[in-house]
């Protein structure tokens, strides 16, 4: 689909981006912020295709490396346009889409693979969505956002649940389904991102060792 | 094998609760929970069928995913019950039982695809029963057991190393020995436990640059 | 080749023999530097392999590995001698040669397969040259080299971007491209250890948040 085409290649210029400044202030040089914001933009990706085992999706249209190769550049190039306090937000919502289009994007595939259904599409999408930005965490020696409590992974673990439960018991509205999806991670994360919502604290793990 | 089967679905369980026991004390909530428990249960063996070129063990079985999700879940629901001392230590023992029977399996899984033998049976079985507990610690941000000196990798390393001379030497005992490798596993591992072993300190580095 | 298969046997040798070094004055044990030795040898082509969807290359000639243990074994047994300010520096170098070969030798690997061009031998030849002491460095709890300044991965780029060039303009030139591009990668990387050099300031980011 054509229309899926765009907004990958939106979904992984925002992630490139979005990948560079935020290890950005341990002052990265260009040739770590290129490996950088290409690991975050199609680092899961390609953890997805290598577990699929099918071809990785960028060897057979290097358009996605370009595009990240891109906003990684830009975002080197003009972080200070970009770390102004209204394009800084404005880009975080861009992430927030970009992790919800990669996320159904990657669920569909996986169904389409008839690949450890009903469990592989929810975790090979969540691993497409936010596995690269893992990665960059690592590799740039920060803690991964799965140690704090920010809504972050939780939103895209809801909408991959919500997808598949929708082809499973509704796939006459596979479209509409993978849409509302969509909404819904991008909705979720935007309210994240604006109330600054965490995760509630009775799902938090606070051990007494006996 | 039956057998065989069901060893794996308890090392897998027990692998799951302890990768979410270890770092419970971090305050992780429950979405992390389930990710590190699965990564520390099915982690190891992904890598080993990604290497393998065969396909994921997980894919064609998810009662594997729904078991390490259970595991991972209940460890975060019943984390006081799981740190009395008494069960705390019974899980550790399922530990090194879960690492054992996943390190000789995957070891004769390896010489059934006739793999790079004979060092990769070895490697492949180190990297099933523990690369899944490493990936947990860098995501976690803990240091990984690689550099602290118990006795951890040591006895899966001599395990396996074991079973290949088996496999080579006395091929008619090949069950036989895939018990008896997996008993001095899970033996050493628990004197391990029990009396607090540690790598002997000749086999340690301390170097002095000169 | 022949003359190819000893030039890779020399870099495995030699970045299994700086990869327990660089780790040592953490006082590692035996079974974490053959872990940490191989992996930094071995991992960056295993990467590439799994990426490319190939046989690993050491499942199908031992060597690679024995040639990867013998060294880390050898830098575990020998740190002192290696220490030596002398011998430690010519290691360096070694090293040196070693991501030279391996990166060319890589980029050469896909291109014969056709796979992504241009873009992917550039990214499998950093990959296999560099993501090994990546792996390394994340297991070992030390910073990566991506967040310090050295010359250390940029040589290793510029290397592989004219090796797809004169592949592209001159394929003629093909054989003496290839050798003429490891002495680039070779000489950048050694001009960078005698003369300290880094990267320079103006590709280093340094954002102020407005």
């Amino acid at each position: 689909m054509n229309y899926e085409y765009w907004a990958v290649m939106i979904a992984i210029a925002s992630l490139a981006i979005t990948g560079v400044l935020v290890v950005a202030p341990q002052n990265i040089n260009i040739f770590a912020a290129i490996v950088l914001g290409i690991i975050t933009s199609i680092g899961g990706g390609t953890v997805r295709d290598v577990i699929l085992d099918v071809p990785i999706f960028w060897s057979q249209d290097l358009n996605y490396i370009w595009v990240a190769l891109g906003g990684s550049l830009a975002a080197f190039a003009a972080h200070r346009f970009f770390n102004r306090r209204r394009i800084y937000n404005l880009i975080l919502y861009l992430d927030a889409l970009g992790i919800a289009l990669f996320a159904i994007q990657s669920s569909h595939k996986v169904w389409v693979l008839d690949f450890g259904w009903p469990l592989a599409p929810i975790i090979l999408g969540v691993i497409t969505a936010i596995g690269g930005g893992i990665v960059r965490d690592l590799l740039a020696g920060r803690p991964t956002f799965l140690m704090d409590h920010e809504l972050y992974a939780s939103p895209v673990v809801f909408g991959c649940t919500l997808y598949v439960l929708i082809l499973k018991f509704l796939p006459k509205y596979e479209l509409f389904g993978a849409r509302l999806c969509v909404m819904l991670i991008l909705g979720l994360r935007s309210a994240a991102i604006y109330w600054r919502l965490n995760v509630p604290p009775w799902l938090i793990l606070r051990p007494k060792r006996d």
